[in-house]
């Protein structure tokens, strides 16, 4: 049995942000307008996404009898990941987008520590900015981006285990434009790569690999829309799974002193 | 001094084709309604390019000090490429579209030869599909194609040498469509990726080493349109002869014997 | 079921010699020293392979229950690769090192074909002069080498589904040494490094991407030695068939006019 | 002109560490131990590099016209790293050893902030346990290692600048083996790789890009050793300069909002 976590931030789905996530330095004010703000949107993401969007998630594996899925959400203790359940993780889902910074560096590590174990780390949309992800890239992995445009998702990699039963294109009416220069380094694998009817193209499905583990980063997913019903998005979230689980895990990380040379002995 | 050799099929230039770079097994009538058209094509591509794509490419040098360009067309004597021009020639630019199964293999052996000993070779939008490009490269080289799209050209490596003093996008308002999937091995560096306003994405600047040689592949320049007089196109092709002069050269490429260990001496 | 295909050159396993496979050019007491030589070298190579090299290879996969091994020579009429063969290999095993340039041009094509649209391809020791080998990967593919070393293959890449239940480290007491300068194209992934007591390093497992199909070379299994009954190296070679086997398969190599642009329809 | 600053943390080469720099929870007699064990192994490091490690590093220069040299010292106000001289820096070489964690976070972060930005970084030796370089790569960087071992150091990739004008092997009589495995990201390129007289190899000359930046890790440089006065590795460390300035720098690091696409305006 493979075991995914699926980690939601669950801020804009609830409508609702705890004191300790929000930006620090804003005025009661500006707290207060931006409280107003996440309400009202959050209506129309709990018309898209009624169980919140880790729930959409966890439902591309519903017919994955090899899965089990378990939801978490930052405002749960030890931010949803105590050490027990990132033991038992086979492959982390991240989906984040407001409070990115509010997550402590020391859980972000706690997180880098078990991928590079051999814990698989599947970074969606927004997710590119999250500490975790950007940790292990070491770059500041900007872009451009722009709301609702139509994109063209291109398959640059077809024999690729994540693009299996996914056709050499696919369509998303409206998904949030992600636009180069994307600071990444270079990919392992470009799976995909997305056309934007705005003008521009963008890096969206690539895969590292960082210790013993295997990071994939796809585009689809803003709070808004709803690409994460779609039933290729769905399938390629459920190869990435597939793929991300490692062939070996590691229990230690150090430098090992090797007092006699092996040609020695 | 940087040595560059410009070879062009030089048929659609002359609307003028050789009876020994003709695809055979055509009858008569076929081959003389090819010429025919060749004949009418040609009035459109010498008002573009005056004297041959070669001369036009050859152009792009005016201006850099350190670079001797030498043209070279299919039609000359050794298909263009003496044994003593391959050995004075630090890059060569290769550009071809009708008669690419019409050269012999030994010729294209022959180029692929000096590019693993340190020759740099830049393959120009229809070379995609040339022997020495598809010999070094290893695949089919295969993609999508259509005439006259408007493309958007992103820079996807922005730090690359071959991206220097480019804009993070330029545009080519007519030019040959090419799209993915394009068969080709992994490059070193995708330096530019193509936005086609018909819907596609193309990487149409990518980078690889084979031997002591490297090799640029461009997308631009298809013989109606004039994207070999656009002052970007241009610039990238000094880039990239700048960049593929190599470091290194060998003279030998064998297999040696080493009878006596290194660490036994 | 996966259906690998193991070819072997057969020469130095029978001792004997078909006259087409002999290098041109040679006199006939040379071809009568030749042939002597190599009947007193397939003495010591029955005792070591009694089936031949092929029959070695493939009784790697006797416990392999979902993995169906047929076995051919290049003696067998087509080169032992009937079309028919080689549209139901999943996987080709490449055995081969006398008569490399005595295998049709024809024939090699037809093999990388087969690779380009999905079929796995794994090259063994002198296989690195195959012309398969050196088609798809595009370079010379030389090294340095010297018999009967001592050889410590490391991983470099140990999360790689190739070395699955390999440990970091496994030793060939008696191997030919391959030292670098080896002309390959950058790997994909480099999962061995070999160290030989004489001083030199090699990259001795590495794997590259053709079209839709994967790509291994492996080291060990000189002719003389018995690293092919190596327990690891059996693992590598039954864990690279896995990994070789395509997630697609496509059946045309074509560049495909597209007449109608997607964003019109 | 060329702007490098050398970077040292400057603790063995004098034998004195201050307060702050040594690692929290040692007992009084532990620091008593610690600071005499360093005074006495300081005096063999003084006889090798009588100015300190960084002259030594920084002679590496002087004859090249077009390089600036400055040196800097951990013990120096803001860690040796001031914005201004930072913002002068075209290429950071760093060696460290004894208190990489006690240089802050912030300190590391600007760093790679440099070179995300364009600035080059080049780590030797010991720094790959450094925050700088583990902070840009994303992975533990651990590795083996053993003190003394003779090193056989061999170009896998001849055709870089940084192996430029080095022969194919080069032998470092002394030096501290590193082995494989060595917890990187999947280099650019492998240019050096080193075998050691014990039995290990070592990917000891590494290169990645981050952002606009370069990244060269090169293995020798052990304290109680010689090899920085080796003049290979000064003319690897001269190359790696050269290499490492990048054509491009930027000067913020955002994700931009494209309010209004391209393709409409």
């Amino acid at each position: 049995m493979i075991h995914v976590t699926v980690w939601n931030e669950n801020i804009q789905d609830t409508g609702i942000i705890k004191d300790e996530f929000l930006r620090p330095g804003l005025s009661n004010e500006e707290i207060e307008a931006y409280r107003n703000q996440l309400k009202a949107n959050s209506q129309v993401i709990q018309n898209i996404y009624p169980g919140g969007i880790h729930r959409a998630i966890a439902s591309s594996f519903d017919s994955a009898d090899d899965i089990i899925v378990t939801t978490v959400t930052m405002d749960m203790p030890e931010y949803g990941l105590s050490d027990n359940l990132l033991a038992n993780t086979d492959v982390l889902i991240w989906w984040a987008h407001k409070a990115h910074n509010q997550l402590p560096d020391r859980i972000a590590e706690k997180i880098c520590n078990c991928v590079l174990k051999g814990m698989g780390f599947i970074a969606l949309h927004s997710a590119h900015l999250s500490k975790p992800f950007r940790f292990l890239l070491g770059t500041s992995c900007t872009l451009k981006w722009r709301m609702n445009d139509f994109c063209r998702i291109w398959n640059t990699c077809p024999s690729h285990p994540i693009a299996k039963n996914i056709p050499e294109m696919f369509e998303l009416p409206k998904e949030e434009m992600f636009g180069e220069f994307f600071d990444i380094p270079k990919p392992d694998d470009v799976v995909f790569t997305s056309w934007f009817r705005g003008g521009e193209i963008f890096r969206g499905g690539c895969t590292w690999t960082r210790g013993y583990g295997k990071i994939f980063y796809f585009h689809p997913g803003h709070e808004t829309n709803n690409s994460l019903l779609n039933p290729y998005v769905k399938q390629i979230i459920i190869n990435s799974v597939y793929w991300a689980v490692s062939e070996k895990r590691r229990e230690q990380i150090m430098c090992q002193h090797i007092t006699h040379p092996p040609d020695s002995m």
